[in-house]
């Protein structure tokens, strides 16, 4: 290099001044981070104030000076080394000194790189570069990161993942459905057979009263078959679950055990053809004969049978639900279990049941439909922890109001929402998984002059659309394992608040699986669509999440509605009218008085600044909120009815819902980052809550703009911070998904082996 | 009704003011429509003054009025009757005359309830209503809606259509993939044995010259199932094509005819396992050997083999891309035809062939790899359209430029690229009309006051999530009706701008059809998850669309380079950067003087007018293209690699490609309408257009924002015209989706059927 022009003081800053002013992205934070080194080096105040004139944002170096720097460096022949620990201080040292002296990265140098963040993949084209062998950095320990994952559930995911090596979990390609079913049944009877039927009942029926952990293992089926996942939860979580918790001890007693070995085969009756969403609403009838003390199950119309029921081929017993009628009184919906099959299989009298056929996904499991025919069951066949009838023949509950009383059974069942999406997660950093190794190898396009074509993994359209999504994964996962452990340890009381935290990341997080599922798929280009490779029945097996256990439109609306329950009674109800009216006061000057320090503030430590974070996404939902109950207070003073005010805000009440999910995923989110231990992996997961935040941000930055939140400028630095963000995490990308932890004898897919 | 508070000509404005009022969305020009109304009446000035007053949009009427509107209305006993023409006119003269005296509406009220697109689901609720049988209306007729997509090929589709209810074409489940193969096979026979395969090739060849008409039955194709019209495309538009428009007479006379009659299958063999997208890069040579006048076919290494060639376990011939090297240059990529199999279906020598094997979708398509070992063929076979061998063994081209040989070459096949768009919109329409026939009968959830629940089609959610991308398909199907015939009239010099504009169309418009295809999946629920409601195969053989013919993100960014080459071919190249800097003045001049009266314009006509929505999205094609150039201009300048440029601003150029298709299929839709003759259909084409454009700027308001193109209000009344436009197609459905023209034996989906 030509070491005349400048300084050797100075030259060592010139690789670094090139990346940053070809980049044209310095904020004041980033400006003082390279300020500060310069400060702390050694040269002469001259050198430094030239290093530093160099250094202002509003007047940035002429493009002729830039351009002889890159002259400078490129006449220099020194070769960038992307293995080299900290890449660009080692180059910039070997400009300096024409060789490497040994001494190690200089401290000045190195404080600027890992500072900023200036990754290989932003400057290694302007360089002459040896490439890497190794495109990743082994930085980050995956062990380390799939312990902070597996949580005090490691013991018993280690054991089950092991398990899931015997070749009965062997991954193939299944287009026969029958014979499909049939290996999903060995698969279910293999796991419980090894207890993990049971492990969320309690120790007297087989299990270990363990949910979380429960919760924990049935998220790492998905990782072996979706149709397995889903037929375990169907004999275990949801027949199973209905025993244990709409049940008493009698049924307990007599069905738990059996039931967790798989001993009993069972399904859950719910839906009817006629009733998706609209439970409450079901036809089907279990009308109680005092004569006889027996309950008769009947199926009145044709569209009444029960729908899509999964297990139906194969189980003995169902939990049906039905309008339960007693002394000609309708009580609402209660649960009866119903045997549907005799010992040798064959069908109960009165009873029908027919396959639903192929599906787009999960056809090793046996969906179907039932329909009753005046069914006589003992009365003792009423799970009846919330309604019995008496010895007399009477109706009995705690809970006298019919709606709180059907609310009630359901909000025991919410397990099953939160395991729902934990499955869907699975389902995208499975798919993730394979991408990001296919990009880690795959190569396309060069720039015509080299020999090697570009790492796909390279392009910045691929790193937004694979490492956006797995900072999301680590959110979620994290957030649904506080929530199984909440809903775990709730009670009838914070049961509510539970369902609507369910509802709304229920459908959040099936949501967003579905669609990074379809990018992974997008991603891996035709190699993506072959089935082989996985990412076709991940595809098609979590779609239907979007839908079961809950359609998820109808479950934003019902978390919206939980948020307004709420802040309605955080006030004092006689006066909510005046207190909209203040509330809506404060707001509106909040709103015009938003400092402009704030909605301008696009330096680079605000927009990683957890508090920013929070407070963006607290004042939407809190706005939001405010702006829905006020909506609903006017229609309602003008006489509209109400269910006609709910259509009128419906699209206002989904949009407040998934916005509730977004806060509540952050807030649980940011408050495990505070706690962890791991200081250097905390830091690792900071980044991935601000691409996280920043997303969302990014993702509604019109109504941020609408509401003067953020500026112009503003909502443009995030958009760039969040591109930056994923090239800061790049190098990282193969830590973060072999953080999953999924074995390596589930990750069959051949493009994810290399 | 209590007669004696207001005059029997106020009573009945009564519903109207009272539905207006509760809705509370009252433009400037909305207004006029109803003081239009009022002057217009019979009433005296004192009672039209009356009116009035509660026509002050910022000055609404008390709360108390409004409810004791609604008292009078629901104590009159009157009943709304939806089926009547105008149900809320013939209402509120019930109303006022407490019975139909049979004269007819009433002028003035119908010209209110018609230019304010008030819909029974807007006030249904409000009323005591004797509901229809039919949920929509046959104002509109489909078969008049078809005619204007069938547009210059009716005769062709007509025909075409019926032949399709031949028995062959059944639709039915297959899970085997050799079975289905057969039958693929047989159907395309019997296509070809019509005349159909043939259709785009000169009368000499048996066909009729006409690709838009090819185009238009292939898209036809889809109606019936997936892998017919991908086999379909391979067989007559990639193999065919690449003889008739690589090739010379001599093929043509040789092969084109026994083509298009299927007597040989062929496949189209470009695409590598090394190479998906980087078609230049391909690694199959084709060496001349000037002694025996041969070419020879080579695969050099174990991943440069032919990839996912469709047609490949059936196919005699194959069309080789390969490096053409004669006299040892490389003259770079050619077509050459290579006999893969003998006349008994059995491989020739040296040719290897492995069936790539289950796929997500599209399993009725033999794709298989192709490996050629020193394979022979005599240099005739070269297609020598744009380069030959001559008799001495000299290579001879009319182009000298090996790139823009190259470029000329694949500019020849983008008729495909269109047609695979095509193809897609027929899949998005398909689920479309199967979502929509469901929502009109199926029922969820009632304000518990009724015994009927909701249809729903009356939830906005769904409105938005189903008439929004109705409007999209047919704005998509215009502009690529349009598309195939300037394509089909294009000549070498236009060609490259028909090829950047399928660029961009083929990737927005198979994006749009697979998150339709999802959103009619999720819309049909569970129903919607069985493969026999046709939705899942859609599903898993649109998702490759995406990616086949062109990867989308690559071909986003060929879209941008070829808006950006356009942009600077506009100016002298020489003063190219005092232009761009002068550009920028004057963006930056409009930009801060945006006419407040424009930004803030948030009047009904103003939103719905097309002239807004062209220079909106005309506004963003121009700024982004002019930003890229700009940013390019500044990299370059600072001695940045072309290469690393590119990848710079590469979400910058995928969005300046979406923007320019999306602009593009505006000014092709919005020309079409204004020349529309059927005025009455025109008004509905007009609807739909608005509803495009401003579902385009609600998505993209962020950055219309940003910009300050449009204020915050303005981005909220986009949001609620938008969602108000969908409630006035509402009525307009059933028609919107029969006017697909989906032929009643296709739609074999059980739900499609009530």
């Amino acid at each position: 290099m030509d070491t005349k022009k400048y300084a050797p003081g100075i030259v060592k800053y010139i690789p670094f001044l090139y990346v940053v002013w070809a980049d044209n992205l310095l904020s004041a934070s980033e400006i003082s981070v390279f300020k500060k080194a310069v400060e702390n080096d050694t040269l002469t105040q001259a050198e430094k104030d030239r290093v530093n004139s160099w250094l202002r944002p509003g007047n940035p170096p002429e493009d002729e000076v830039i351009t002889s720097w890159k002259q400078l460096i490129d006449a220099s022949g020194v070769k960038l080394l992307e293995s080299d620990n900290y890449p660009l201080t080692a180059f910039s040292q070997r400009l300096f000194s024409n060789e490497n002296d040994g001494s190690g990265p200089d401290e000045n140098l190195k404080f600027i790189e890992i500072n900023l963040g200036i990754q290989p993949n932003h400057y290694r084209h302007l360089f002459d570069v040896r490439t890497d062998k190794v495109p990743t950095t082994d930085f980050y320990d995956p062990l380390q990161i799939d312990l902070v994952l597996k949580g005090a559930h490691a013991p018993h995911i280690d054991k089950f993942r092991k398990l899931l090596s015997d070749p009965l979990f062997q991954w193939n390609i299944q287009r026969d459905k029958d014979a499909f079913r049939i290996r999903t049944l060995e698969q279910v009877k293999l796991l419980a057979s090894h207890g993990y039927g049971a492990m969320a009942y309690d120790k007297a029926y087989g299990g270990i009263g363990n949910m979380p952990a429960y919760a924990g293992i049935f998220e790492n089926l998905m990782y072996v078959d979706g149709s397995l996942t889903i037929k375990f939860g169907v004999q275990f979580g949801l027949f199973g679950g209905s025993i244990q918790n709409l049940g008493t001890k009698k049924h307990h007693d007599q069905w738990l055990k059996a039931t967790g070995e798989a001993k009993i085969l069972g399904c859950f009756a719910m839906t009817e053809t006629g009733h998706g969403s609209n439970v409450r609403g079901i036809k089907t009838t279990a009308t109680y004969v005092r004569e006889t003390g027996t309950i008769v199950i009947d199926t009145p119309g044709k569209n009444d049978n029960k729908e899509y029921i999964g297990n139906a081929l194969h189980a003995r017993m169902a939990t049906v639900f039905a309008q339960l009628i007693v002394n000609g009184t309708n009580e609402g919906v209660h649960a009866i279990l119903v045997p549907v099959r005799d010992e040798n299989g064959d069908l109960m009298p009165g009873v029908r049941i027919e396959d639903n056929g192929y599906k787009l996904g999960l056809n090793g499991v046996d969906n179907g439909k039932i329909w009753f025919s005046n069914v006589s069951v003992p009365r003792e066949n009423l799970l009846d922890r919330f309604g019995r009838i008496d010895g007399n023949g009477n109706y009995q509950s705690d809970i006298s109001n019919p709606n709180k009383r059907f609310f009630t059974m359901l909000g025991t069942l919410v397990g099953g929402r939160i395991c729902v999406a934990k499955g869907a997660l699975s389902g995208a950093k499975m798919a993730l998984a394979i991408a990001v190794k296919y990009a880690l190898y795959r190569r396309q396009f060069n720039s015509g002059e080299k020999v090697q074509e570009d790492l796909i993994m390279d392009y910045p359209s691929h790193q937004l659309r694979l490492i956006a999504p797995i900072a999301l994964t680590y959110v979620y996962h994290i957030t649904l394992d506080h929530m199984i452990r909440s809903y775990a340890s709730s009670t009838e009381e914070t049961r509510r608040q539970t369902e609507t935290q369910a509802a709304a990341l229920k459908a959040l997080i099936t949501d967003f699986s579905n669609t990074t599922i379809q990018e992974c798929r997008e991603a891996c280009g035709g190699k993506g669509y072959l089935l082989e490779n996985r990412i076709g029945d991940l595809k098609n097996d979590v779609d239907i999440f979007t839908t079961f256990e809950g359609d998820n439109t109808v479950l934003l609306q019902l978390a919206a509605k939980g948020v307004l329950t709420d802040f309605k009674s955080e006030f004092n109800s006689d006066h909510f009218g005046d207190i909209l009216k203040l509330l809506g006061t404060q707001l509106s000057d909040r709103l015009t008085t938003f400092n402009p320090l704030f909605t301008n503030n696009t330096d680079k430590d605000h927009l990683f600044d957890p508090g920013f974070h929070l407070e963006a996404l607290q004042y939407r939902t809190r706005r939001l909120t405010f702006t829905a109950a006020s909506r609903i207070r006017s229609y309602l003073k003008k006489g509209v009815p109400s269910q006609q005010v709910s259509l009128n805000i419906q699209t206002h009440l989904i949009t407040l819902g998934k916005t509730y999910g977004a806060m509540l995923s952050y807030e649980i989110f940011s408050g495990f980052v505070e706690n962890m231990a791991d200081k250097r992996l905390q830091f690792l997961f900071r980044k991935l809550g601000a691409l996280y935040a920043l997303m969302y941000i990014r993702d509604n930055a019109a109504w941020y703009l609408e509401h003067g939140y953020i500026s112009s400028n503003k909502s443009k630095a995030i958009r760039q911070r969040v591109e930056r963000l994923c090239t800061e995490l790049r190098p990282h990308v193969a830590s973060l998904v072999d953080g999953y932890g999924i074995p390596e004898h589930c990750l069959t897919a051949p493009i994810g082996k290399k």
